[in-house]
């Protein structure tokens, strides 16, 4: 019996000061919840998600009928569930749609209901502390005062870090999985591109595309390729596909025992398995992922500085933080390397806080994160086994 | 008194049989030489460029006046000259600009003499084979029967290992920096973005912008942001730009002894720095470089392969070659990392060919191999002078 997961709405009517200055002065957030809460409401586990994930962490959604709906497994359903590394049979875990995402919360693709029209490119820029006040705003809603764990990768794993920041009182234990404290100007160079492919797109039309009833998907196509390629390692793109050649209808040359066909000789026929792949991945994100909420999260990524304010003192930064961490890297992650995630881990020690730090030896790059590797859930389980419930 | 350099056109009436199968009736090549060919014209050294330079290798232009014409530097100037480390008071130079390129040989922006009209798109694809074949009938013209050296970097490497295999007898030397023997599917995947971006535009229109008056300036802007990321290393370009902001016109909190100014929440605005460099790069770019030449260019790099037709062994494909090298790799070249130049030194040293292998500890990355590093510069000039020179 698989777990059967269920999206909620909120509707939330205290006005959100953002950080740019602007208010947003109602918003939806799209949720869902794993186990059952206990009495004393100790044991919520937040998850929080990073460029095109969602509130759907874990389960499968039903149909009418009662049927499993095909492909419909949460993005970190390998992690939390009943008996896995985040253990639904103990916690309460809350997976929520930030704002200005398009999978439910209010963001460009949903209605401001100041005009009756759909956001589109008007939708405020939102940054991580704001995601966390909103989802504080929602653990409030749902009378959660202190979090058992606040835990995310990449992306995710910033909200974590910030949540142990604004709100020390509230996290007893922050899990960072795949993160750093900022971007490097490599990753806001790869989020620049991406932006001026989908803003260049002459279909963006100053992001009301919607208004125009087309979609920039020429721009969202080209960006998801350059996600995909920092997302994997060199050398697991080399194992995956290295030069292989994509084969073609009617081709006996490539046959289990035959040579290899030889080239094309065409710039644009897909040669090799990798082109064939990207491609793939472009145009399916194209058709699901709103291009306005592309901007907005890449933005957020890139603005996540919280020593900024500090003089660019991270340990200053963390001065006022009381969860204990759980940091966890994957060596060959170049976009979010080890070195950045020890950089975590050294600020935090010089606050004296308690720190368990994992450097998992994984072949997938970036998105290790996502993947069942034996290694890291061993460390996450630990980790919720005797840290985490230690305290309840 | 700088080295003056002057372009040469050599039209070539003896038709070109392409690797795809396409033949080249006729075609000209724009080259430039630096230095005196010796009496026996032992002394020739060919310089291969690499995506987006040219014949132009050395030295400046001067205008009818004789004055020197502003930014004319050839784009290895600190590598060729008199007393440089490929010395032209000994060396006869040559540089030559590739068939398919833009700068004054044959290719796209060229008229097809068949038709009186530009080519376009119908240029046809031309491999690193292609060009070899191409440089040596120019080499014939010359009356050029064996070089003293080739040499190249990145793709112009790739070009370098070719004469070596393609033209056993007609090279003493081979001088192979920042490149590999084939693309990784990680490069190809990037070659492959930047392809789809330009393909994509609508200003494309199938290769025949010109004919509709416009150019793909949009896509070529991102394809070359790509290039400029990958050309940097992570370490140079945290540097050079880190997460410094960009100064605002009339913004005193940035001036030399106040707070760094605050964001200015947009997702179009340049935020950062490295923001503003890339699209200064890329509009630039966009504006010189002709979009069917980077298709055709980055499709070389991608088919080039010798171990191909010996079932993926690089020592088989190496079996005839006789030319000594020196190859060079740069520690954070991740584009063309040491281990693919290492790939390399093994498998000449499988065939018994004598090879100097220098890897050279620089931050710069991939384009370390076009800046004027000492320990690099020495390692190529030791060559020179006492491999190079030593057999003539």
């Amino acid at each position: 019996m698989p777990l059967i997961a269920e999206t909620k709405t909120l509707r939330i009517s205290e006005p959100l000061a953002l950080q740019s200055g602007a208010v947003l002065p109602s918003y939806e957030i799209a949720y869902e919840t794993y186990g059952e809460l206990c009495a004393d409401k100790s044991n919520a586990v937040l998850i929080c998600h990073a460029l095109n994930a969602s509130h759907h962490v874990a389960g499968v959604y039903v149909e009418e009928d009662g049927t499993v709906r095909a492909k419909s497994e949460g993005w970190w359903d390998n992690m939390v569930g009943p008996g896995k590394p985040v253990d639904t049979d103990r916690f309460f875990v809350i997976g929520v749609n930030n704002i200005g995402s398009c999978f439910g919360s209010s963001g460009p693709t949903t209605l401001n209901p100041e005009t009756g029209r759909m956001w589109g490119a008007d939708f405020p820029v939102v940054t991580v502390e704001d995601w966390v006040n909103a989802q504080a705003a929602l653990l409030d809603a749902l009378g959660i005062a202190q979090l058992a764990a606040v835990m995310g990768g990449s992306l995710g794993g910033m909200q974590a870090t910030s949540w142990a920041m604004q709100y020390p009182d509230r996290v007893r234990h922050a899990v960072v999985v795949a993160s750093a404290a900022n971007l490097t100007a490599e990753n806001i160079a790869f989020n620049e591109v991406a932006r001026r492919a989908i803003v260049t797109d002459p279909d963006f039309h100053e992001g009301h595309y919607h208004a125009h009833d087309t979609l920039p998907r020429r721009g969202l196509r080209i960006a998801r390729m350059i996600g995909h390629i920092t997302y994997l390692s060199d050398d697991v793109m080399n194992e995956k596909f290295g030069r292989r050649l994509r084969q073609l209808a009617n081709d006996v040359t490539q046959a289990s025992t035959g040579p290899e066909r030889d080239f094309q000789f065409s710039t644009q026929a897909v040669e090799f398995e990798i082109e064939s792949y990207l491609r793939y991945q472009g145009d399916k994100f194209a058709e699901y992922f709103d291009a306005n909420t592309y901007l907005l999260i890449t933005r957020a990524l890139d603005y996540f500085d919280p020593a900024k304010s500090y003089g660019g003192s991270l340990t200053a930064a963390l001065g006022q933080v009381k969860a204990s961490f759980l940091v966890v890297s994957f060596t060959t992650d170049w976009r979010f390397a080890p070195s950045r995630s020890r950089e975590l881990v050294r600020a935090l020690l010089h606050n004296q806080r308690r720190v368990s730090y994992a450097e998992i030896d994984a072949p997938h790059g970036h998105d290790a994160f996502l993947l069942d590797d034996g290694r890291y859930h061993s460390a996450v389980r630990a980790y919720f086994d005797k840290e985490v419930s230690h305290e309840r």
